[in-house]
Order: structure tokens, then C-alpha cells, then sequence
């Protein structure tokens, strides 16, 4: 076979940016397995009547694919708003959101808008390993803060490191991925107070949580607050790739400077509006989620496992003499699951009941 | 009605980076006018096949949207791929290729690998203004480098600054957005020749272009050239928002370090191939829409306007005492082009032979 046109150059021929040198792309192995349970998604598929809604609302939109999007995605702004709204009992409305590609786009853009160059952002390690290779991308200096042993947060020792590091932003993910803990709005008002600049609670996995959201918050720290989701997750909408966030009005202006034009295709608008229209019927997969985490955990434990408190749609759990060769144990006897880089630990999503069987028995048969 | 929460929080009281301050964000003024010939889209929709297709593309995909989209997009790059060989006789492949939302999406990727604090972008302005906005998102420095009074690039002068600023990247687009000039290959090489860095050729427009693709030196220069694309002109899918890259495959993994994980949805990525099957009957509007060029060109002419020549789909034509006046003329006959901010000159958008008349009528009504 033929070499693709370039193949004599390498990447270190490149007069690629000298921070970057070395690195490898971030992104969980993408295997042909048949259970998966590595990338939290929720393991149960639209259903017909979601997917014939879907699909008439690319139809709807496919003839006009000549255009440009609406650039500022109001309609479907106005929809996350209504579902918030409902959800949380916070009145936002369509001035308070805002959508972009996944999370990830939306805490780049924050970055943007808040970071760069001489400003940093702090978070609580171990937690969702994109926060720090998003400020490296948008070359905002990343501190990281410590958890305690059990991966839980201290917040007076919180409290104090925020007020002593002075960050330009302050992540906090409740409940945190990978470890699963939730925080008490009490204890996230006193890190938002403490917190000089502004701060993002990434509640992507909040539907999942039995906390209140993190939004009542929003009237008393308007000028800093800024929650973050995600429809990957409870909504099940992980390939239509749709983050977004509620804050202050003044907020999304400054958000409006760095995004890049037109970023929300047509498409993207349009399924996750028909995504939005079924959320009751898709949330109800919530408390199914919810009541196989309490039996896979209480299984593992059963087992001898230490399980890690889990408020999310995953459970951290060990110990493990050398978790990289339980992960690979694991896949070989065709599941699934993440080694986060947390010694002796391993991530297991919560999948469907035959799915999370097949992984209890897995787990029954590996060396620890 | 009440206001949103945070409605007393305003943009000047939010720690926004210094120098996003004062700004306003870009884009077009997306005003419902019936003829819109300001954003350089393509005026044809897509057909019915082709509706149904997409329709097609997104039925198949609905029922996966809990899962994660192909990270590295796969398919389409095959795709894009094969439309590029078959359309320039480069025979790039999968390898060769990359895929974002949008060109701007791709643009920032580069920016961020290859520019960032302490390094700079060059561009011949006028010339597309996102280039210098998204370095800028970036915090790489911009070098502006000018075109000669007619908008034509002077390639000894421009070679001469390359080779005197040594920019990490230089940016150059042909056909030029928004004055509408190719540049011949051979001029082409003896810049990139000279270039220390990245060279981005930008070709958004190459469909309407009689000059060949600069992919053709992508052999030659393939430790700096990067050739971009996008399907939002030519292939009428400005709504589904992809744009994409031809380099050499280590260029395409140094963008894997800077690429958000799963930037493109699953939607995205299936209805950009339906596109492209329908690629041949889609691009035979290029043909109507350059004969159409070269009428409004020469019409233009005969009512006396400075017409810059155009290898495009659109037009910067000429000389007013007052564009913005202007512009805002043409607004009050039905007729929405664009004011790009050039002294003088408003561009107008290759329309259908009826828009095209109905922007040729006002344009006699036009006060210079």
C-alpha cells in the first residue's frame, strides 16, 4: 500500500507549540466490546417515538442546510430554560442560557472569556481530567487543589485554599466525576462567597444527584456563579453533543465575544430541541440508573470492594494491586470499564441490569 | 415582565480578560429579509434526494445517540477524502484529512497547536476577518500585511514580509473573502517557499475558482502546508457546519492534542457524508452560480460601479462617498448584502438569477 502524501514528516518535525510536545490525545479507548461501561453514558437507547421525532426534525431543517444556523440558538435556549426552570424551580429563561458542542465547548469558551495567559483556574483533583487540559488549551495556568483521602471535599480546607490561590476560576464538579461525591449547596455557597473570580459548578451529572442544584445559588452570585451541564448524560444524548450552562445575563455577553460564529449547527439545534420535548419520558431512565448504582455498589461491597460514595451514573471503586491489569482483566472477559489514573482504582458507568450482572460476575473472577 | 435573574450584573462588572473589553461580538446582522446576499452561502437548497438522505442519515444515527460519536470521525474523513482526490487528482487520503465544526472550528484547532502567546499569525488584509479574531482567541499575535490598493497581493512584497516577520503561521486565502481574487499556484509556492512556519491556505471558495487547488504542492511542502475547506459554500451545508483540512498526517496529529473529544456529533458526521454523496448534483450550481458572477459583474460595470474582479461567489464592488448608507439603501429595497468595513465597498452574494435581478435593480436606485 502506498504512503499517505506527507508520511516522511513526524510530528516532532513540526514547529508545534513546545507545551504540547510529547503529549497523546485525551479520550478513553473506543473498543469494540459488547458491554461498555466506560464513558457514563446511559445505556438505554431513544426509544421509537424519540427517534421519529429526531428524524423529522433533521427533515424539517435538512432544506435549509444552504443557511447558516441561527447563530445565538434561542429557540433552543429557550427550551433548556423551560426544562431547568421545571427541573430545579429556578425561574432562568432564555437571557440565563447558553449551548454549545458539549461541555466541553462551553468551559473552553469560559476560559476564554475568563482565562488566558497570567490568569489561572483552580480545581479539586481527582476530577474531570478535561478542566485541566481545557486551561492548557486555552493556556490559563491550572492550580490544582487537593481532596481528602477518600476523595471527599474538605471545605473549610476548600474555603481557605480558594482564598489563598485567588484563582480567576474556581471549578467545582458536584457530584465530581470520577469519584461520584455530591456537594451540599451549604457548603458550595461558602466556597462560591470565598471564591474572587468566577466559578464554575459542572453539574453534568446532576440529574443523577439526590442534591438540589446548585442554581438557587445563582440570584445571590450573579456575578461569579456559572453551572454547567450536559444532555450527554440523564438525557441520553451523548452523539448529539450538547452542553450548556445558566448564569447572569452579562455572562453570556461576554461568552457571545469568543465563541466562534455559527457554532451550534442547524442539526444540532433542532434534535436536541426534539431530544428536550421527550425529557420526561428519557429522565425516567434516572431512577432506574439510580436504583441499579445502589445494587452494583452494595454488590461490590458485598464482594469486598471498596466503593466510593457515588451520587452520579458510576461508581469508583478497589483496592487494587495494579489496576491496569484489572482494567485489562476486565475487558477480557468483555467488559468495558476506565482506568482513570487513580491508583488502585478503577470507574465503573451503571449500565442496564444485564449489563451491570455481566460486570458483577467479572468482577467475582478478578485478582485484586 | 420580570428580569432574568442576575439582570443587575453587567458586563463591565465581570472579570472579563482585558482585552475582550469594549468589544462587540462578530457576525453578520441575521435580519429577516426576504433576498439575503450577505453571507456568501450558496442560494440553491438542497434538493428533495437530498432532504431525504439526511433525513435518512439522521434516522440511522437517532437510535444511537446515547453513545459517543466516532472521536476521530473516520467515515467522513474517508469521505472527504476521496472528494478531494477525485476533485483536485491529489491523491489525499483518510490520513490526510480532518474535519471540524465549521472552518472556524479548524482555524482555532491550528491556532492553538501551532500559534499562542509569543507567536504570530500574518494575513493580507483585507482578507477574512476571523483569521485575525480567532488568533486573538488564541493569544496569538496578529501581523497585519497589506495587499496592494486594488486588493490583489503583490507576491515579491509579500514575500518579503514573510521572510522578514517569520510568522509561526501565515494565513493566505484564495479566492480572497471578501475582495474575491485566487492566486495562482506559482505565486502560491514561492510564498509558502519562503514561509518559516505553518502556511494555511484557505480555500472556502475553491469550488468557484478557476485557478487549481494549492493541494497540489502539499508533496512538495508537506512539513508546512495546510490546505482548509468548507462544506458551508459550494455544498450549500452552511447549517451543518463543517469544515475541513488536507496536511500531512502529523499535522493531523498534533490536532488530535488540541481537538475537544467528541467535537463532532454523530448528526454532523452522518448528514456530512449524505452531503457529499450527493456531491456531483449539488456542485453543478457552481457553474450556474459563476455565470451568474460574471452577469452581475458586468452589469455592475455597465451602471458605472468599480467591480473588483472575482473568482468567487460574491462581489466587493464600489466606490461609495458612503457604504454604510448605502448598505442600508439596498436594506430599504428588500436587498440584504454585506458592509465588510472596507472604505467605500459593500460585497454582495451570488444569488439565483432572481435575486440577482432584484439586487441588480436596487443597485440602480443606489445614491452613490
Amino acid at each position: 500500500m502506498t504512503q499517505p502524501i506527507g508520511s516522511r514528516v513526524r510530528l516532532a518535525d513540526l514547529p508545534l507549540r513546545e507545551d504540547l510536545r510529547g503529549g497523546t490525545p485525551y479520550g478513553a479507548p473506543q473498543l469494540d466490546v459488547s458491554i461498555r461501561l466506560n464513558t457514563n453514558e446511559n445505556p438505554y437507547p431513544p426509544p421509537p417515538e424519540l427517534v421519529a421525532d429526531v428524524t423529522a426534525a433533521a427533515s424539517a431543517v435538512a432544506g435549509e442546510l444552504h443557511r447558516y444556523p441561527d447563530r445565538d440558538a434561542v429557540a433552543l435556549r429557550t427550551d433548556l430554560a423551560a426544562y431547568l426552570a421545571a427541573s430545579t424551580g429556578v425561574p432562568v429563561t432564555v437571557d440565563n442560557l447558553w449551548a454549545a458542542n458539549g461541555s466541553n465547548e462551553i468551559l473552553q469558551q469560559l476560559l476564554q472569556a475568563f482565562g488566558g495567559p497570567g490568569r489561572t483556574a483552580l480545581g479539586f483533583e481527582p476530577s474531570y481530567s478535561m478542566h485541566p487540559i481545557i486551561a492548557a488549551g486555552t493556556r490559563t495556568d491550572w492550580v490544582p487543589a487537593p481532596r481528602r483521602a477518600d476523595f471527599s471535599l474538605d471545605t473549610a480546607e476548600a474555603a481557605r485554599v480558594i482564598a489563598e490561590r485567588a484563582p480567576d476560576l474556581v471549578f467545582i464538579t458536584s457530584p465530581n466525576n470520577p469519584t461520584g461525591q455530591s456537594i451540599p449547596v451549604d457548603q458550595l455557597r461558602e466556597l462560591i462567597a470565598v471564591a474572587p473570580g468566577v466559578v464554575v459548578v459542572d453539574e453534568a451529572y446532576a440529574e443523577f444527584s439526590s442534591q438540589p442544584s446548585v442554581l438557587g445559588l445563582l440570584a445571590e452570585f450573579a456575578e461569579k456563579l456559572v453551572v454547567t451541564r450536559t444532555m450527554s448524560k440523564a438525557f441520553a444524548f451523548a452523539g448529539g453533543r450538547l452542553g450548556y450552562l445558566a448564569a447572569a445575563p452579562a455572562l453570556i455577553e461576554a461568552l457571545l465575544l469568543v465563541r466562534l460564529p455559527y457554532h451550534l449547527s442547524s442539526l444540532t439545534q433542532a434534535a436536541a430541541r426534539a431530544c428536550l420535548a421527550h425529557g420526561e419520558q428519557t429522565l425516567r431512565s434516572v431512577a432506574t440508573l439510580v436504583g441499579e448504582r445502589h445494587r452494583v455498589v452494595d454488590s461490590l461491597a458485598g464482594m469486598g470492594f471498596q466503593v466510593v460514595p457515588s451520587d452520579a451514573n458510576f461508581v469508583l471503586f478497589g483496592q487494587f494491586t495494579d489496576a491496569r491489569a484489572s482494567w485489562r482483566s476486565y475487558l477480557d472477559q468483555g467488559v468495558l470499564i476506565r482506568d482513570v489514573g487513580i491508583g488502585g482504582h478503577l470507574r465503573v458507568s451503571i449500565g442496564t441490569p444485564e449489563e451491570n450482572d455481566a460486570f458483577l460476575a467479572a468482577s467475582k473472577e478478578i485478582v485484586r
